[in-house]
């Protein structure tokens, strides 16, 4: 017996497992993690509060996470409360959720691809409809034309992200204001990337007060360098907050996650002490890129979108047989690496330089 | 604005979140946790293993977790090999990815109510739509009426559950065989409190040789001791995972859950030490509720379901009054006791014989 002789549901059928490939290789640059591993502080204040709390490992963890999404509040500033922040086992898991609460059979959700792919699939796993609004050639949003879609569509949840992954574009708070005028649903903006926006860049956080079907989503698995953690969050209405817990699996956030996030988010300082860094070496292999004469997109992310290849497959294949892997994700012609070390960002553009 | 503003899915309007509720009482026996804490053994052996791991959290964790999967395949014996054993946060979350791959809408799923409550629930927030197969007035399963509802039905996926919550009703291999026979679909076995089950009771782990259509389901939050690490888990056929891993989150199971897993699984002498002190007490605490000239239920389970009392909810606040947390669950005029420590099930036919 195989898996096309069980019955699984029918849009699942010759489909492949999400997914990067977990390679052991010397240099990697193809899942957007922070390089820079914690400091031993804070794995040593990890160990602690898990011996204080293991303890009462044979309990249930708080179904709902109060203390940790105070502590997420605080983090966002903002004026944000407890009541208005959610958190899940990544931020993946907070889409679902949104999902299943807004969405689900003969409903729709709208996004702009290129965009991060598991937004359609987590929208299809969730039976709901998905719609492709399309981006402009050099991969920003045109307002006009965005709400156009959002018209023509009705979609009962909107997919914006800003910074976008895989192209770094992030969006101006009067596009996304005029997709909320517009939309008749929810609107959410995927702000996994955020903290690497460059200066001036606004969060859509500030745009909450005014709006009530709008939800910010979060990571601590990028800029907070917390990837092995599996923590996603968001900011919303504390209605939205209700819905979800509607549709949470009961006990969904395990007492190890909550324990290990709010110790993270006491390093906060630490954790984010690296943004800068990365910010000015993603500036630098823009412009290296741009140098060596291939099309780069700008980036507010710890990521850089460049082409054009007629084979790209074939340029990931060579930088991995040097030690470096990429990813091979996003329109055709184009492949995107993640900002590492400096070490690692020599060693990228040295095996790029022998590929060209 | 509230939350019925918001344009949240129409099955969920006027529904409450799912859950026991949380308070703080000396005597907690209302969520079938095991009550004895991990060892001081335990918790350091933990604590130095995430001390040793969470050097490397800035990294996603491994995303098909193997070795997690090879120590519960070598866990649970029978010959079962890591390809066949798949892992989630809770076997909440193991059972929502059943219904995604399986279930969906246009399908259905068969249950035996009264049964985990979570089974119709996780069963709609997949858009699956739930048959009640109803269970004979003792609790037990008619094999021949169990097939006839499956046949009348043609449901995508059975759920079977041995022992039954909140009833603590075992299946005999038979009737599961029978059903396994006649089942169209998918038929999973949720053994969530397989461990307390009664000297010769079997498990369903020995028919998924001849069954490529079984899954069976367990937890370590139970037996196990171990709630609040989250880690639910099943065993089936190599391409029943292959089926689940279309539909999972990627990276869904974190390096701390799963590090806390295994680090269970090498303690599992002692954390399964406590199993047959549960069972005594469990089947003394049937004994003595029968004393009391009360009707209870035949239990292979860490809980004890209770009755009649026509006021049920009375009897619950009553209790609670005394500091004593049980459950109001399952059919009308019944209440459940999970087995606490020797001195907490003290506290709780003392608190009883009050109220009665």
């Amino acid at each position: 017996m195989n898996l096309d002789d069980l019955p699984i549901r029918d849009d699942l059928r010759g489909k492949s497992p999400y997914g990067a490939p977990q390679i052991e290789v010397p240099v990697l640059l193809n899942t957007n993690e922070n390089p820079y591993p914690p400091s031993k502080s804070l794995v040593d204040d990890l160990a602690e509060e898990v011996r204080r709390t293991a303890g009462g490992l044979n309990r249930y963890p708080d179904r709902d996470a109060l203390e940790l999404r105070a502590d997420l509040a605080d983090f966002l500033g903002h004026g944000l409360r407890a009541e208005q922040v959610w958190a899940a086992n990544g931020s993946n898991e907070v889409l679902q959720q949104i999902l299943q609460a807004f969405g689900g059979h003969g409903r729709t959700a709208l996004g702009f691809e290129p965009s991060y792919s598991m937004h359609p699939i987590i929208t299809g796993g969730t039976s709901t409809e998905w719609v492709d609004g399309l981006r402009e050639d050099d991969f920003t949003l045109d307002a006009a034309r965005a709400v156009a879609a959002v018209e023509r569509h009705r979609p009962d949840i909107v997919f914006l992200t800003s910074p976008n992954n895989p192209t770094g574009t992030a969006l101006p708070l009067e596009t996304i204001r005029r997709v909320l005028a517009a939309a008749p649903g929810m609107v959410v903006v995927d702000e996994a990337y955020a903290e690497f926006r460059r200066e001036g860049v606004p969060s859509a956080l500030s745009l909450l007060p005014e709006h009530p079907r709008l939800i910010v989503t979060r990571t601590m698995s990028k800029a907070f360098a917390m990837a092995g953690t599996r923590l996603g969050y968001l900011a919303a209405h504390p209605a939205v907050v209700e819905a979800l817990l509607l549709v949470r699996l009961p006990y969904h956030l395990s007492t190890l996650t909550q324990t290990a996030a709010r110790v993270a988010l006491r390093h906060r300082e630490e954790l984010l002490g690296t943004v800068d860094a990365l910010r000015r070496s993603r500036d630098e292999t823009v412009t290296w890129l741009r140098a060596q004469g291939l099309t780069v997109a700008d980036s507010d992310a710890n990521f850089v979108l460049f082409g054009r290849f007629p084979d790209r497959r074939a340029v990931w294949e060579k930088l991995l047989e040097r030690g470096v892997l990429i990813r091979e994700v996003g329109p055709p012609e184009w492949l995107r690496v993640s900002i590492g070390t400096d070490e690692e960002m020599a060693a990228f553009r040295a095996a790029l330089e022998g590929v060209l």
